[in-house]
């Protein structure tokens, strides 16, 4: 039933989508239910209350709908814009380009502030676009939080003191696919209208859900947007909400039950060591990377992203045919470069529900094929230095001590 | 991690999400895997193949979405119609009455033929539209096979046959949820254009795939339709499955293994069993609400459902005071009455892997149940007639023959 | 993977193993862990506690042996008595007669006291035994608390009573695999020395379990029997009970997690509730034997069973032929006929995590086998007398008022 | 229901249980199933014929007993040997002690060889004993294949030429529970009479099937063996293989079904390519002990173990601590020093369904456990040197390729 099989395990080391704690994988082994029943309305219920303090907000309405993370960033865009409306959007890497693409094919007048691959958005332009826009034509900014392609962290907090600074009413949409729940996301406190995420990447659940979350502004908006919309509609959700049952259509029992437990697990750590076990993570991977005597795509530190890590390897050498090996001959699945870097790069996914000597493992198999497809590279060297950090930096298990 | 335990199995009756079969549940206990390594495609390729089967069509092309049968309806509509296209839709309950909402959300100009709930389609108005309209501005017909609320099961041929007669170039749209995989449903025969199910009715799996299958006609249609569209867009699938790799934004990998599984099951019972099977389900089902003296929602015998029978309360009971006992006292889910129908009909579902003995404890139940609530049934009536008609017609289970 | 597949559910209604619950199945689906790490025996710590409610037993020390039934006897015997001593057996049925030729091959002296089959344990044969065993020859009674091969109940408080008239000290060693966890079992109250039961009977688990819980007197016992034991040797256990590492060997990690699951399932439906459970599922099933005009081999009301029911078949039908068509046909499974009773009785096993509604379907079965193999019955009449008594019997669901 | 809980996968290095692959996990996963339907003996009789080929036999006779290893090693002795008998014995470790206080207890008259612990087997001793016995006194030889406490692999080919050099006439009993399924392993070829393993370790299953495979030549002696013994008498077995239902007792149905996928899983590798993987996995660690500087428990190379390494730490470390701190801090579990080299070693398993990525994530975490209790590694340089020669060694993935 495995359709190509490799003894012991796989090891998964693309962003997204990431390893399932194994009670995720049991909470949804389980059969259907009724969705109109007592139950799920009560299940369901938890799970928006709690599903808000990922996203660190008080005051934001999330929808959990069962899509995406493209369906998601369709229902932000949808709810609260209207055709002809203009946008600033940032391409900095092939998931911007695909969120822009998107944009522009659901009528939206895209102001698109473009940075080289490997850089983080130019928050300089965006101020005098905005400083410019005196009119307030600009009806939302829209940034990729993390750009999975790249391995680029935008800073958020510089955004919103931007848009303070020149008090412009834009809505603030961010897509979070590959960082809430992995790195420092606050919703309420940076004022973003709508954020959104995919259940498949740090809350480590199977693809299903698209989590968006409306700030109250953003609920408003959706009272006025022209754009259509029916599944993706928050108004539906909203009827449903007001009514306690929830569903304006059949969700999946499972991913339900999933997320409960994968909540749990995250509460049970605690968020901020999450966050905390990510930036080890991202760490340790950069100085693995730096002892190889490799490239990291991403040009600066400020960008450096806790989630991926996007190589650069020599001119010499397919990036391509390094995940290929990582899958024939280590049972080792990487990230692909995309488009612009595709070749170029190869990506190491470390987000979800990760630990050290998992990534160590990823750390030694890269040694390995780097060797393979002919880099010198010195074997240990990586994972020496990553040890080197970790060792010194790993709290006990909290429940183990 | 049930969120209300009751002791042995629930009864699930509700006409979906259905019961999942333990080999399914099996198959999609799994971690995560990279849906861009070479296993996901050549999964997926084979499943693309399959699924024709179930829609009984060579020349369809398949698209398994990660949405909900409400996206599936979207995504049919979209991709085919442009914004202000006359349409014609029939309002028989609450599901095509859900879908005609969709349509003129969407901005079509929706041409509505309405019958009593508990009748179907009115295809005698159908054929005078048809004839009335020699300039084609019908650009499609949209049509609920099996309207779940009732339980009406529409007769798809002799739409064909209308159309045909007519010469009619309409578009000719199927909602098969309740349908396709447990009722005879011929998409190449019957000349279907767009056809579409959801994952968690016949085809026994949890909610997550919403299936579109779309005619050549429909594909065609598709490269001139003005309807915006991104996420249900069938162009960016279409551009993926010729690049091998299927996937324009991640699947879910446990259902893709799932699905395997649901439609090797199917193939192993052979799916002309599958529809008898259903067969002798409804049958029996509607000859023990006979026998308990009630009436069947469904006002004619041409119209009956093999998948669910909406069951008419004497007015002095309350039906969702029954959905409520067989929850609260028998650990059994049946289905409410909707909309215009509500607290009037309660709903028995028989559709996706299930057998005789589940459902005569099903209505076993629900004779306890009417006697709860004061109906004078004689207990063991309508598990009687049931039995009497399946312990003629079962055949043995061919593989334990 | 399944290995001859039937549509559906399978109908599970042989006396053991029997239905498991998806809470358990969801907590058995794990990985190895290290049992020698502080999880297990922190784990094991709460089992051990747990189960002695199930015995109901404060004084006892429970062994959770990775073994079966078999093995638990052995355990039972070996740990307290030494070969040649004389022990007095009650041979009802088949699984009597198993023990005691267990009993025989481990050299003990057996007293074996018969009664018909279908009758329970000749009481006052024993008393006239104890009586005139004024030397105290007799070192333990050996009686099987539910004979699962007849349906026979068996009366341990009698059997107390006796021993206490005649202030005998032997040993009270009871067999209780198909009634602990289902019937009125209560070990300190009776006076029971060692008690036995297996994981895949009422506590509704896989096999792999063999419970063996022994009073302070049968753990005195222990110190002296000369009995030659290794694997079943309590004594390895108590000195890794003492050391609190639990474990003389590796134990199951599932099926501890599955026992704590397990467990949690019984004391939040309530030990008694779930007796009462019991006592209705039998009650309902005599009803119905009773209807279709059929004698239960059980021949009389005190020693019927709660936990399975043995079926007489008219001459002209052989039972083995209806086991094989519910195999066969309905995807039902019933107990065949055993020994002396082969072909002449079939057994409905009422036992485990079973509601009311799946009997109801299994009975439905029954009756159409019985039509199938030639026995006139009423189509119904089982069902419905069954229904009868429960739909004035079935509490609510506490956890769902 | 995680009992301690840590964020990632548990990293299991212990020497069984071991790590279950994913697809036993889910063959498992299932409900209970009558084991006198045709289903369970049809799927049985493939079982015992595939174990064949994992013990290389195709004379042996295989039994599937619901025990652990030491209920194994029970059976074997029990069955072939008669109170009083004389044995040779190896004590090397733990487990050949622990065995011989089984033999010793089971009151056969145990002639021991003794090893310091670190050294195999002394087989000029045996072959001395076997010269001086010319009236062929000793009824078997018990040898430990591979003491999971030491890391010592023992060569049963010599001891097989031993006992022909001298015609000796000697059962030959082994304990394979280390090495069955993952060393080199021949039954026909080296003339073993009995073989024994349990599930929980190479076979990569839950504990539970303590296997058990007997030469014609040991089945002969089981039928005039005197040791008592019920439960674990071939006898029993070998009534039901011949009426064709295989089971005396009830077998665990999910252990069936696991084990079958768990067969399939080593077929499709290959079964001597499992062996050369350990044999990878065994040079691999023994290199990077060697290269922090460390002492293999294992005197000499002939001895060396593929299965699991026993490492000699300094006086100045309690190698508790090591394993303490792998649990803590790493969420890595390692193997205790046991008895005599307890405090002085740490165990590292490598057996089962595990990959070189696996290991080297766990070598990585030995490496920091290793630095935080003072040891002065360079970090790195272990996960170095295992990975130069694994580099050169790792063959492709055969389906993959």
């Amino acid at each position: 039933m495995d359709y190509v099989y490799g003894p012991g395990r796989n090891h998964l080391f693309v962003p997204g989508p990431v390893n399932i704690p194994e009670p995720v994988i049991r909470a949804m082994n389980r059969n259907n239910e009724d969705y109109r029943s007592p139950a799920i309305p009560a299940l369901t219920k938890t799970l928006l209350e709690d599903v808000k303090k990922i996203f660190k907000t008080t005051s934001g309405t999330p929808f959990l709908i069962p899509t995406t993370g493209t369906g998601a960033w369709e229902s932000a865009l949808t709810n609260t814009l209207s055709p002809g409306d203009r946008i600033v959007s940032f391409l900095i890497g092939q998931f911007s380009l695909l969120w822009i693409d998107q944009q522009q094919r659901l009528n939206f007048n895209v102001d698109v502030i473009e940075s080289e691959w490997g850089q983080g958005a130019n928050l300089d332009i965006l101020a005098s676009k905005l400083a410019a826009d005196t009119a307030h034509t600009i009806k939302a900014i829209c940034i990729v939080h993390n750009e999975t392609a790249t391995g680029v962290t935008n800073n958020l907090a510089k955004v919103r003191k931007i848009l303070d600074d020149y008090r412009h009413p834009a809505l603030f949409l961010v897509d979070g696919v590959s960082s809430i729940g992995a790195l420092d996301f606050r919703m309420d406190e940076w004022g973003i209208d709508v954020s959104i995420t995919g259940s498949q990447k740090a809350l480590s659940l199977p693809t299903g859900i698209g989590f968006v979350c409306a700030s109250p502004k953003a609920l408003e908006a959706s009272k006025t947007a022209k754009s259509v919309r029916v599944f993706f509609d928050w108004k539906d959700y909203l009827k449903f909400y007001n009514m306690g049952t929830f569903w304006p259509y059949t969700p999946s029992i499972q991913l339900l039950y999933g997320l409960r437990a994968a909540l749990d697990l995250i509460f049970e750590e605690g968020l901020d060591n999450v966050i905390a076990r990510h930036s080890r993570l991202g760490k340790a991977t950069r100085l693995a990377v730096e002892a190889w005597g490799l490239k990291n795509c991403t040009q600066k530190e400020e960008w450096f992203s806790d989630t991926v890590t996007a190589v650069l390897v020599p001119p010499y050498i397919d990036s391509s045919e390094i995940v290929r090996r990582g899958w024939k001959r280590y049972n080792l699945s990487l990230g692909l470069g995309l488009n612009k870097v595709a070749g170029k790069v190869f990506r190491i996914g470390h987000l979800g529900n990760l630990n050290e000597l998992q990534l160590l493992g990823c750390l030694a198999g890269v040694e390995m094929i780097l060797k393979d497809v002919g880099y010198p590279v010195k074997l240990g060297s990586g994972v020496g230095a990553a040890c080197a950090y970790l060792q010194n930096n790993i709290p006990l298990i909290p429940s183990r001590i």
